[in-house]
């Protein structure tokens, strides 16, 4: 690593890749790092895909061989956007390399290949992190130094929905996303992975789970045939939780969620006050404070976008709002800070597997028909 | 008047009779009175409407010639729900036969009248109220509360609109609305009038204005007849004004807002804070605190349904929202309570004169082309 | 029973006395109806209560002996507005009486009683109502008309929370609603019962389900005195469910969410379109269409106070917006004339009954830790 | 020009400095141009300002003398975000220099101004475009494909707002954006130029305007002295119009509008539907249809975020929604297409003239007192 740089290698380069990218590219015009990123390589399946990408994002070389990657003596960091079931492949290689790494969410398929990827990474000591990416939205942040600060007291629900209508049309093609075996899971791995980190942030540990998970379409047109190929990857996943502290928590995923396009909401109670979050409305935060004056208490939206609020002041004035690709450019910009500070950086590879035991507990529960309690998995 | 009842003698069974005549006969449920309504005379041109609301309310009598409840001996109270070119003269002929009064928006079709109205009253002594009955909604008590206790500092925008949309269609026949000779005004009296009391309430004393109106279906078809006529009272009416506190106004009434129904819109912006408020939404106000820590201000969303804000302890708890109707129950229960205790109520016919001017000063302006100082006006 | 009248017996004076209080005197003045009520007696156990309420009202007798409503043979009608315990207690005497029957939900304090009370009912053939009166919103009314006309197409998820906050202070004293031997439930029945009606209402019916109960706080102090009493009655049931028609259900009924007062939200996503209400809104409901183009789809909030929508053609002009108390008046409507022409009316005590089953699913599942088949349960 | 490459000069390296660098890089990343940006010079009054800008966006040489830009061979084109005394200067003398041009609204301190810069680019034949970048939110690219499409009818009603607040506190100091001198106006140019050309854009062009401006804070503390400073550049601007196909108009910008932050509503009414849109909800558009089914009109929440909405194929999927900076993309890239196609670009310097008229007359009829018609001026 050249002082002041960091070269990365991203491997998957399709919408997470081109995120990542952008990310990447980005950072350095609005945060201060004390060193800066340089796209190396990118590496996909698709050489033509990957030159297009490197071509508009700057990639100074194009693989379709992660392993030469994985190889290289200039690359720092590895950067893991592929189907979830390279992940852990990749991840322990990666970690025997030396490389410091970060991953996509869902981690991987199971607990079993997220916990291999936590110890091969805490083996060789490098820096890793889980992109659970809307931990770096202001309005969490926020959400999140106010449970911080005591502001919501003790927490009693957490109630979090991830809706999406791409599937309710039966005559989108089936991927690899709608098979398990490739995925894990279907908008379980995908969606609920996002609300089981935030709640793990903000409520803390569960205690059990039960669920209940749905295919609705059940064979899809296979993308160049006249065929249909199964799906039995889920397209909804609810439940219900305990957590450790008391708190009771609702969850539910889903791709069917007609008119819904990437609407996560949370809602928190607490004793002393509560929380809404919609992603939809990614500059917002509704926050009710319960010691306020009894006459003029109510659900406040704040406009995250104050220079006193997180990431903000590396970015424009109150008001001129923000996007969902702005999560990525806050969290590589923690990492970057981590990888150049020589610091771990959080949310980790242990988030990640405490976040895989989690959405695996589910996925027994719905077939065992009870309440599963979370396993207990601890910190190296 | 019996004791601890009032006989009232209602003038105009339509739209605005039917919502008197519900209040009269909610009032007593729910709000402890000094003096209980009587139902005792209804009247309007068609004896068969006014005994079809007679029977469904309760007016012990039906009339058809309004001279005749002014000359009943029983009657304590006068209700002025006729079309806007009655008013005058009625209420004149009220004063002088000493019977308390209440008269529907706008006072008059012009200032001249109102104020003949307010000097009737004035000399007879009796008690006298405009219906300005948003006032009364709990949301807007709540806001003439926090102005009056200095929580929005001085004001500097009071910015108004009232949307309808009842005009859009242009085979929406025409009636006494329409017509100049009648009506005074349109969109005007009928809809500025509440926006231009409300600022008179929560701002202050108009200094100028300057304004713009505009028929926008210029004929429409007559009931029952192949023909059309002329409409020259406005569909809509814009103006902009100073107040004398140096506040900036803002006023919209239209009935060609393709959509809003019953969308009257205020909002109020201060040195310290800010309100808006939707008819639309009528339990809601929304208010910004300037003086909240700066990382937690926003507008809040304030449920106006507390037993903690005005007229709320008497009818469900909290969260059990109310409707439109139970603005006018709030005025009445004021008006009676007003005339039981023999105490002055607002607003009365000289807020109605005040409104009046203003409204007039905007018509002129519109014909003048330049901005019209408010005449002044005292009371007597 | 004279012709045109139906004397009408409250039992049960307090909130929801008031309540009812308010529909049979308010009924008549905007309903057409068969047969008009007759407030005849008002029984409740505190005998100064019950006298201020008839003389807000008009009851005509005031009673503490419900069994001498039972007995008199000029009452037509028992409304049943007492603490749960009481509820098939006097709806078996009433049904042996002859008596037409109106009950607050929930039903009972369990299935096995709601049964009896439908038997005695179905044996007496007395008309009987189960008070569900969300479904007497115009905006659900919409819902249900757009969801039998195809619009909304296969159900896939019905996702509805019941919140509201007043148990959030812990110093709130203790009542018959904390109490599992009086109340049967706290949250559960008082909240999901409404939400468990609307989807059997909306969806169809359930299949299984499994769920979570919660006490927050565990004991409450005793109103004039200084000692504390258990809770053992739920703050909070959240569960989980399915649908005979494959659709997925998720509820939350807590009083323990702070800053909510009477918030319940259903969401509704079929595959054509979708819905979504929340109780503070009543008068909006939102839709989404999905066979809209695609450039502008997204959710209508549909402001459900037009002539065209049930009910409203009784009440005001569009936008003139309709509270919480009117869902009363609608579902009393529905009852009267009901009566009046000798027709079945719904929701009756069958729906009761299969609410009830389901409520007793979902708390024998919290304690069994797995998920209950629903029992069928057939009209007789 | 080097094919393929459009040598970039810019000339102002704060706020809009940055919003356009970063649009110059990143544009590259997401839309296939025919000629890519290189950022080649930047330029502002302090060096050490312009070269940190220049280290984190790129630019290859930092410069403090525009004209050594106006001067260079190499410079394809001019982007002005100078103080707007400095617009027409170095406008006049870019298009002398045969530059490309690109300005910042407002485009001068006067129409007179205004039209000389027209009159310089117009003679030089280069191409140049006003930065009126709202145009370029996908949200509002929909309003006017649909009020081109016939969708909203006629358009009766155009109602402005742009509120800050950013001026309420009194010890902000001052700026040159207080000095008439160096800005022409305050909240009006800087604001209202902003709805002014979406007016014209949606609506067409005005015919007669009437206004208010307003000093609230008539001295501010001098940075780095303890004396204050006179403002006499309009903290708040309001104006109602005219518009020559008949509709009317009403504007308000503001910066003391306690709480917005960059709040920018317009509403708009035709005859078959209206508009509603917020700033600070940028990816969402409000309409509602006139012509749908009545019981399910409503204004619907359409989220701007489809692949078949303006701009969006070239980001994310649905819902992943974009920010204020991406206005600036979308206008940058059409205006390299213009440039690399040699085709002419819209807003303009026309469009610039056309709304630099409008804001004169308003500020003329603020101190006459009466309605001001806009002059005509024609395209050469």
């Amino acid at each position: 690593m050249a002082t002041g740089e960091i070269n990365v290698g991203l491997i998957g380069t399709k919408f997470m890749g081109k995120a990542h990218s952008n990310a990447y590219s980005t950072v350095g015009k609005f945060f201060d790092l004390p060193a800066n990123p340089v796209l190396h390589s990118a590496c996909g399946l698709d050489l033509q895909q990957v030159q297009a990408l490197a071509n508009k994002f700057g990639w100074q070389y194009s693989e379709t061989d992660y392993k030469k990657l994985l190889r290289s003596g200039e690359i720092d960091l590895i950067d893991i956007c592929t189907p979830n079931d390279f992940h852990s492949t990749i991840a322990v290689e990666a970690a025997k390399a030396g490389k410091h790494m970060v991953c996509e969410k869902p981690m991987a398929r199971n607990a079993s290949e997220a916990i291999q990827m936590y110890r091969a990474a805490h083996e060789s000591g490098v820096i890793n992190m889980m992109i659970f990416n809307y931990r770096f939205v202001p309005a969490i942040a926020l959400a999140k130094k106010m449970i911080d600060n005591g502001k919501l007291g003790d927490i009693r629900h957490f109630n979090a929905v991830y809706y999406q209508d791409w599937l309710v049309d039966p005559s989108f093609p089936i991927t690899w996303r709608h098979s398990k075996e490739i995925s894990g899971s279907g908008s379980h791995g995908d969606m609920n992975a996002h609300t089981v980190d935030l709640a793990r942030y903000l409520v803390g540990e569960f205690e059990a789970v039960t669920g209940d998970q749905r295919v609705f379409v059940k064979e899809r047109p296979i993308l160049g045939s006249n065929k249909k190929g199964d799906v039995n990857a889920d397209d909804a996943t609810s439940f219900i939780a305990r957590f450790q502290n008391g708190a009771m928590g609702s969850f539910c995923a889903t791709r069917m969620a007609t008119g819904r396009k990437n609407f996560m909401r949370f809602e928190l109670f607490g004793s002393k006050g509560s929380l809404s979050f919609n992603l939809e409305r990614i500059n917002e935060l509704e926050y009710f404070d319960g010691m306020a004056a009894e006459d003029r208490q109510g659900f406040t939206t704040i406009l995250v976008t104050e220079a006193s609020h997180s990431y903000i002041e590396s970015w424009w004035p109150p008001g001129h709002v923000i996007g969902w690709e702005h999560t990525f450019v806050h969290e590589i910009s923690h990492l970057l800070t981590g990888i150049g500070q020589n610091k771990k950086v959080a949310p980790d590879f242990f988030d990640g597997v405490k976040c895989q035991i989690v959405l695996d507990a589910v996925a027994r529960s719905s077939e065992d028909g009870k309440w599963i309690t979370i396993e207990e998995f601890y910190r190296e």
